[in-house]
């Protein structure tokens, strides 16, 4: 069984009428949908649902069609950076599929989504086509209003699918892969914030550790204690069980224990996985063999 | 969502056309069939397969019923120690589902199966109503043509559920509760057979050690090591992640590594779940943060 992660973002966060119109079609398809998340300083709602790669691209396609149908991007403010009504489509694998092969389903579903609607497409993060466009800071530059200046005429912004010129409404469109974002937070045994910053720095990519980590000191008051927050953007190449050793032994310099740790939200099997293969030494482990998993397959 | 995993085992492990009659009603319930191990030496077959309670009850009755119709115990002969034509039948916690209540399911199945067959049946293990019965092979004492003598004169042998005599053709039935059984080797970095044994002997119960632990040492020729081969007959007390500390801190004795290990076999998730929690110290990690937890669920 293949299982992908789609995390629509589209631009409208406070008229639940519309809201409502754009993920309706969501029924439709057999997917399982994890979590809809309106915000209203931000005017843009998160959607993010899983399923068989098939059923996933159908059914972001027809949410990305309804956000193209019923927002406006001329009249769209809001908090975040956002350069099209349906603003980000990213694919995510969970189970038994490839990156390569998410960066094949964000292209197929780029190339159906700009024929269908003649809104300019860009490909980002893992799927991106050049160096420059896999931050997806960099592709949504000026965001809606200075896309709309600069397309057509600097090459720069030329987008992968579609027309050379952006759609009056719905403005452009980034379709990306990543990988499963984990939000993976330590709590150190002290309530000296500079420990936990330290500590953040030494693991964290942005300066010198881990690539695919990045990290904060905390101050978690009520409990008297400091936290290393992490959001963890690709746990089999930088792993939750390895980071977590560095921390513990950067801790040990300032004398500090690690009082524990959590995973903020949703993980795939894999992650405890990797976990028990790590800390127990597991040879030829499969994840076939968690009697759940099993049962999943069966029943798809 | 609960599941319960059943091991039912019946008298005939040769004659496919009979396996096949026996195991012929699985199909019509929504159970999932993990193995079907017919033995020809023992002469006797265990099937396993896992659902949610009532699902799992009815397809056990099912075989229980055919087994009582195909298989005369007078004329059964095999290598493994066996009283009844459906020997046994334990019902296994898996997810979501407490001891209590497989006991309590096991019992409903004890006496819905003597009522239906004048089969006197045994409570054992977990469901046993008397400590002489915790022990299947003391429920067993004397097999088939023992129990023929015993039961009806000999108080001890008097049934839980069903005649207080022997069913002519179909023997008796013991039924019982169990906690789920892991198949788990430690792999040393010797050959020194000895090694094994002495730390087989400080983790298992029998000599002192964990209480739901079994083990012998064991050697692997063709690799030149040595294993600690272990039945972990209750994960959630005695935990894999703590035998393993011990055999490593045993072996540190002996100046020997462990080299890896083994989970021979199914396991439930929660095996996971417990070892990632006890080795990154996690703090109210919860088993439906699992996506592949929320999908079964959801297709439940």
């Amino acid at each position: 069984m293949q299982l992908v992660q789609c995390v629509p973002n589209f631009s409208e966060g406070r008229r639940d009428a519309v809201i409502e119109k754009i993920i309706e079609p969501l029924d439709r398809f057999d997917v399982e949908v994890l979590d809809i998340s309106p915000d209203p300083d931000h005017n843009r709602t998160d959607v993010t649902f899983v399923g068989e790669p098939e059923a996933v691209m159908e059914a972001a396609l027809a949410i990305a069609m309804r956000a193209v149908e019923h927002i406006d991007m001329t009249e769209h403010e809001g908090e975040h950076p956002r350069m099209g009504a349906i603003d980000v489509v990213p694919f995510v694998p969970v189970r038994g599929i490839s990156m390569d092969e998410c960066v094949a389903l964000a292209k197929r579903f780029a190339e159906r989504f700009a024929d269908e609607t003649d809104v300019p497409t860009f490909l980002y993060e893992e799927a991106a086509t050049r160096p420059d466009r896999e931050n997806l800071a960099d592709v949504r530059r000026g965001e809606f209003e200075g896309l709309r200046e600069e397309i057509g005429s600097n090459p720069d912004r030329e987008p992968d699918f579609g027309p050379s010129n952006i759609h009056e409404t719905a403005g452009a469109t980034a379709v990306g892969a990543r990988f499963f974002l984990i939000a993976f937070n330590v709590n150190l045994g002290t309530d000296d914030l500079e420990v936990a910053n330290e500590i953040a720095r030494a693991v964290r990519h942005s300066s010198g550790g881990y690539r695919h980590v990045k990290a904060m000191g905390f101050d978690i008051a009520d409990r008297g204690i400091v936290q290393v927050s992490m959001n963890m953007t690709d746990f089999r190449k930088s792993p939750l069980f390895r980071v977590f050793q560095s921390i513990e032994a950067e801790a040990a310099r300032y004398g500090v224990s690690i009082i524990g740790s959590e995973i903020v939200g949703q993980v795939p099997m894999a992650v405890l996985v990797d976990i028990a293969e790590y800390f127990l030494r597991l040879e030829d482990f499969d994840a076939e063999q968690v009697l759940e998993s099993r049962l999943l397959e069966a029943g798809a």
